[in-house]
């Protein structure tokens, strides 16, 4: 059973203190099997890649099917039905649209000291995504982190993708397509992280690696951050819903669902003002759990991690959703703009009950890699700027120089750092000659 | 001697290869420490600061003397000279100025699926910046990593800073004050970072902790990585200056020494497509080597990975310097603004002779926390940027989820996930009856 919490009770602190504390991913300790297929990888390049995915994905292949060849692509790709190709196409142009409303744009100004000032973005030269296999092989987030990339500007971006037994996903194919992703690798785990971040003879390495992946993922872009970038590293979904006493409880308790259906430590999360309503989300989520495919992982989630919060009104369910901090916030209220002003920390948020969570994981447009484990509190979702970044510009005239010269070199010789001093003052002195 | 490199040798490439491979620091094996030291912090809480101060900065703190108190503060503060002051408040003011045009827009808008899209920004709500102590404690420092954060909108702002026998650096605190820090710890190491991710019985726990140290505090940072956010893990500084024949010798070695003074694993480069400026520029480092006070450290950075390469032409020196993606690059040159834009990786471009990177580390207004060994192909520096986050916002009306509800179906069963169909489905059919 999930737990059933009222904010007004008096051990509800504790209670509430107990679920945000709670862990809900033991990662077995891969670290060191992980640096061993990166040293591995780094050593012997194609002939590593090749071992470990014939041991792993139990397939045979030569630095010449590392990559999958164009007219594979096409071949496999005919395979798609046609409205999963529209659905995919129509997905692609949305999350399009809203990220090309994410580029920063450059600044150069001259201050009143004559100084001339600014910054410049510029994209990173080549990017790496990681895509899971079997199950969890979503061409959906090929989508959500190819597109930003190309949206940046990204020259080269290259996807590793496993295929155990041989068996491709057409889908992930088509997506990476329409994303226009330039290269894919038949190749997963530790190993393909490795070969994206120190490249072999057939893979040229990259500068940025995203993508999610299982443990062994995880702790191989933990290893190469430095030498790359990362983005964040996921851990289990998460939603929270708040809703008041006209909620839909069969909608609620599907959207819940749809967080738990991912993995057994997902968590999804009620916060209401309506005891009425608690109580029939929490029948309604029962019932759906009997018709599900995926009741097994679901039920556990919800029994394991579920909550429903009743407080007296809605300031105290957006105060405690704000130390949550959640991954996915659905507001199903009267007035969900205005309650929406009240929350500090939640990496989307889906407004009013017309806005399921699912439609943000496929066609809404915004990011489906969010930030998870309440970083929230200071982390955002993947987005164009993960593939750009800042060069900072200063051009100072002789007045400029004049002007804050003098406190620089004041500032240099209290840090005593005499050379930076001297290379100010050896200016200022021409100046003055 | 540093390294003299020639780009039309023959052997040009294998060299320049092994100077970006070239390994600048060898932090010792601090991770077990550093582990111990956080999970004592966790347990013992302020009792593991106070004895940790005691061992390794020879210092008894009580939990009430583990913070700055304000008439201390202003009594250190009292003894810094006019001059200082001064020149702490230009920076500051200019620091200020440059970051505020950082502050990014919140965007809302309606799509013509009649979707309400957009984002929010908020900044984070406790921040720590390390300090590190002795002779690295830098009030500038402090006015980069702060001001950032406090023009970012953050409401609580913690320093760490050791106090080696109790002695404080009175500009730090000045600086502090300047930028509007609310809090001063006297501790430092990795306990000051466990203290900043964890909370104790005095110390409030922060989401985001940023600012330089040693390899404790480094190690410490990467270990609370995820429980908060943490700024980029710094290197040895950089400088890359790109230089033409009418160059002023004098100024450019003063230059790549402002960079070498720093640490022996700094690093100085030039480029110059003239021999003569070459051969001028290194007799200048040696005579002013001479007379330096931190010489000691200088030369041996300037010897052990200081490097001098003249090219045919200035494109070549911009191609060059992409690949070493230098942490600071000067461009002494006729025409500044005509070569950076052959720039693609770089943290900060100086422009023109009359500026010195050394106006950068002070004044100049961007701030000088910027990306290290090579980092900059991927990453930017500090700014109000990494105080802040984005939530996305998605707004559905029963139309937009007529019009774009039913792909999000189609995906979500090709991707099995059927509650997340189910969700979508639910509200169509109500639209439908």
């Amino acid at each position: 059973m999930p737990v059933f919490l009222n904010a007004s009770d008096d051990n509800f602190e504790t209670a509430f203190a107990e679920l945000l504390g709670a862990k809900r991913e033991d990662s077995p300790d891969v670290d060191d099997i992980v640096a061993g297929i990166i040293a591995d990888v780094r050593a012997r390049g194609d002939a590593a890649l090749i071992d470990l995915t014939a041991k792993f994905d139990r397939l045979q292949l030569t630095p010449q099917t590392l990559r999958f060849s164009k007219s594979e692509i096409e071949a496999l790709i005919a395979e798609v039905p046609g409205d999963e190709r529209d659905a995919l196409e129509l997905a692609a142009d949305r999350i399009r649209a809203y990220h090309e409303r994410q580029m920063p744009e450059d600044a150069y100004w001259t201050d009143e000291s004559g100084a001339e000032l600014g910054w410049r973005w510029t994209p990173v030269s080549a990017a790496g995504l990681y895509v899971p296999g079997g199950l969890a092989s979503y061409p959906s987030s090929v989508l959500m982190n190819a597109i930003p990339a190309k949206v940046a500007g990204v020259e080269r971006l290259a996807i590793v993708v496993p295929t155990p037994d041989g068996v491709a996903n057409p889908l992930v194919l088509l997506a990476a397509q329409i994303a226009g992703v330039d290269e894919i690798y038949r190749i997963g785990g530790a190993q393909a992280v490795a070969a994206l971040a120190y490249g072999t003879e057939t893979i040229p390495p990259v500068d940025k690696i995203t993508g999610p992946g299982n443990a062994f993922v995880a702790a191989a872009k933990r290893r190469v951050f430095g030498k790359v970038g990362i983005d964040m590293i996921a851990g289990p979904s998460e939603i929270l819903v708040i809703a008041d006493g006209d909620g839909n409880p069969d909608w609620i308790a599907l959207d819940l669902l749809s967080q738990a259906e991912h993995d057994e430590s997902a968590q999804s999360i009620l916060i209401t003002d309506s005891p009425v309503l608690a109580e029939a989300v929490t029948t309604a989520v029962e019932r759906h759990l009997e018709t599900l495919e995926r009741r097994a992982i679901a039920a556990a989630s919800w029994r394991d991690y579920g909550a429903v919060i009743v407080v007296d009104d809605l300031d105290r369910a957006a105060a405690l959703s704000n130390r949550v901090a959640p991954e996915h916030l659905e507001l199903c209220v009267a007035d969900p703009d205005a309650l929406a002003e009240k929350i500090t920390h939640a990496g989307a948020i889906f407004l009013g009950g017309w806005t399921p969570e699912a439609i943000g994981d496929y066609v809404g447009g915004p990011n489906h890699v969010l930030p998870t484990a309440r970083s929230a509190r200071f982390s955002s979702g993947l987005s164009v700027m993960d593939f750009v970044k800042r060069t900072t510009l200063a051009k100072m005239t002789p007045a400029a120089l004049r002007a804050i010269g003098p406190s620089a070199e004041t500032l240099a010789n209290s840090e005593s750092l005499q050379a930076h001093g001297l290379s100010v003052r050896a200016r200022l002195t021409h100046l003055n000659e």
